[in-house]
């Protein structure tokens, strides 16, 4: 008889859980997997699906400007909330069922508990009132939204996780934060037709991104009428009386909205787990320490996703725990391979986005070409939307590789991910300049940029 | 003095014409350039862009209906034929103004007129009824739509050089054919609201595609409601009385419709050229003969672009000039590239390939892997469009080198023009599984196929 009631436990049904889960069942282990909330994670229940199908439903209000250019009328559109969350709650419901049904038909168990440890081996099922005991164990908890505890009037405020459910569509919202969630979001309830105000702590949106991304949707932003503030924080959240919101901002000013959204960070989510218990060392933001090939500071326990923090991404997850059943299961240790991965920020324009910014590139590297275009879609011509897309190579002088590919406007994110290939391949310059232009398209300009549009020497710009 | 009026003199002022005429000048050359109808050419005037106008005009209405799931209401939305010309023609001009101002603008001389060759060095200008001497001559003269001449009652039908000026939308439309032309303006109608009739005398449309994409699309048109009617030509057309016709088909049956076009081929612009004066030799289809530097068999003439009938895309004819003016100016022979070319179909679904169909690539290797994703876009999954993306990639077993790559798509164009540069870079399937998904897409699929779906040894399907 095994010495224990699982092979594996793992604690945790979002996007890691899962995948870690029904592929060591597929291979014969003996698995389990608890889940306190929905199975899915934040991807499917409350972050890259249902915020997806949100910026669509916020796309088609442009689609429908736009189309009056090309000869088409349409009688004032109009928007009910209630339908698309509605709808999106069956697409959710569905999705959920696939992710659980998964585990189970691999011969997992799936477990609707909370699940912590008691110690290296042994978990409780909390709403089950039992302990189960495991030879491995999985940490794959996620994260959640951080909330500003000390603000007054953070109970008038929402997060994301309640964002896709509220009873109606906000007239005006206030949104705090300055990253993807923020961004996405304030795109989405403009789209959606609500008044909308960004308020950020920093000097210009998406930190990190490249500086041309972060200004140009900026401006985009503005010029559609969402209004953002930076350089400011909310001090002060207040609902006098009724459903009116009053938000107090550092500068002075005092803004009112239906709701006010909070996207300042998210954290890893270790509180009341029992990692002391078991011997699991977390860092200073709680999250789980991971050495490279996703082993804790217990020798038998893993952790993978969010709850690591490195890359808080859904695909990011689903690799570290591929790479998990290799190391566990097929005496192949592998590490996971972070480098290099290509991202999306779904606002409107779009953003895509891998490899190195423009300035982390000019400081790493002593001769930096640019390439660049900026030029307004076909698809834009016949309209009003002045709007333009961007497209930018960041290349390495000396040896020609393309180091970072940056681009803002429509499909972003589906082009970013077939330029991820040819990055992670390493491939030069001179490889985008010998494919021929696929005429007409918008992602034909990456393979027609055959000069540099400027050059940074030594960390400064040079013009051509 | 020089012994001729010009260095370059170039006939025909489309894409290859203009760039060869625009780059030569902008280099200090005496480039003269002649175009008997309309700057632009094909592409500008009478094929890509405006046809990539009229798709985007012709998508909307599948926008519209697929805005229901999003909690859209749209209170029939009616559509203006002549709205989208007009528009259409400001655009047209616009950009015809740009190709003549880029010749002009680099010192070149733009003149309207229809030239022919009188001998090796002297050409007469037509309209102007004078001659011009030059060093070395350009033969960009382009193409036309084919007609069927001994078909009783071609003068009813209309072809891709009248279609974007019709004066009204066509009620019901038969369209002959079963390229991409065919293909793409079958969509177009339909979705702006004619009944289509597709007659192709071939037993599948898009001769020498992937199979996949030629069985999966011609199944979403029908599922769209446009009629394909496979082997079969028409036999008769006739306009008893008033706007209607009647159109006989070999199979018997009589279709009844406003508009007949025909989009049965393209042919060589060559005739009454003068081609033979100057011992320029053609072949069989009236196509300018060329050796692989694009030299006629006049060692100082040259000919670029579907005149030259090798690959009929713009980007070939843009390409083939960039290379003659290394050829002729830069001491630095050049051959044009026309390998693995990438291309779109923008039909609805849009196709995007590049590289081998799974047929040729059996043929021409042992053994063939096939990954293959058919799927649901999430922009499907809310309203009531069961459409389904297909993405395939077809690999050299024994190399792992992805031999063709095949799109059938929303952005399949945008896609394909991508992953053009992974093919022609040579690259792995393993650079494929290295690559990070961006979640949700649709291109993530292109990234997560870990397996073969199936095989091909020695032609022969084997399943996995």
């Amino acid at each position: 008889m095994a010495q224990y009631d699982y092979d594996l436990f793992v604690i945790g049904g979002g996007s890691g859980g899962v995948r870690a889960a029904r592929v060591s069942a597929a291979l014969g282990k003996r698995v389990g997997l608890a889940e306190e909330y929905r199975f899915g994670g934040t991807c499917v229940i409350r972050g890259c699906v249902p915020k997806k199908l949100f910026v669509y439903a916020a796309q088609f209000a442009e689609q429908f400007e736009d189309a009056a250019g090309f000869g088409w009328a349409l009688p004032s559109p109009t928007f009910d909330w209630k339908m698309l969350v509605s709808n999106k709650d069956r697409e959710i419901e569905r999705l959920e069922g696939l992710y659980q049904n998964g585990v189970r038909n691999a011969g997992g168990d799936t477990i609707r508990s909370r699940a912590v440890l008691v110690n290296r081996n042994t978990l409780l099922l909390e709403d089950e009132q039992r302990t189960v005991t495991a030879d491995q164990i999985l940490v794959a908890t996620g994260g959640k939204p951080t909330l500003p505890v000390n603000l007054p009037g953070i109970e008038h405020c929402i997060t994301s996780n309640e964002v896709f459910d509220l009873p109606a569509l906000p007239n005006a919202i206030v949104i705090a934060g300055g990253g993807y969630i923020a961004v996405e979001f304030a795109n989405i309830f403009h789209g959606l037709g609500a008044k909308v105000t960004l308020v950020y702590r920093g000097k210009e949106i998406l930190r990190r991104f490249d500086h041309d991304l972060r200004q140009s949707l900026h401006a985009s932003m503005e010029t559609k009428g969402i209004r953002i503030i930076t350089e400011a924080t909310i001090e002060r959240v207040a609902r006098p009386s009724g459903a009116e919101i009053k938000v107090d901002l550092s500068t002075g000013e005092e803004l009112t909205s239906d709701q006010v959204m909070m996207c300042i960070g998210r954290e890893p989510n270790t509180q009341g787990l029992g990692l002391e218990k078991a011997g699991v060392e977390v860092g200073p933001f709680g999250e789980v320490l991971v050495d490279e090939f996703s082993r804790t500071s217990a020798p038998n326990i893993w952790a993978v996703g969010d709850v690591t923090d490195r890359v808080q991404l859904t695909p990011a997850a689903i690799h570290e725990a591929m790479c998990l059943v290799e190391t566990l299961w097929k005496n192949n240790p592998t590490r996971p391979d972070l480098d290099l991965v290509p991202t999306a920020v779904f606002s409107q324009p779009e953003i895509g986005t891998v490899g190195l910014s423009e300035e982390a590139a000019g400081a790493q590297f002593q001769d930096i070409d640019i390439y660049r275009a900026q030029f307004r879609p076909m698809r834009n011509t016949l309209g009003s939307r002045s709007e333009r897309m961007l497209m930018k190579l960041v290349v390495d002088a000396k040896t020609d590789v393309v180091l970072g590919a940056h681009i803002l406007g429509a499909d972003a994110g589906e082009l970013v991910q077939l330029l991820g290939i040819t990055l992670k391949a390493g491939m030069r310059k001179l490889e985008f300049d010998r494919t021929m232009a696929v005429h007409p398209t918008a992602a034909e300009e990456l393979v027609t940029m055959y000069s540099p549009t400027y050059r940074i020497r030594n960390g400064v710009r040079v013009e051509n």
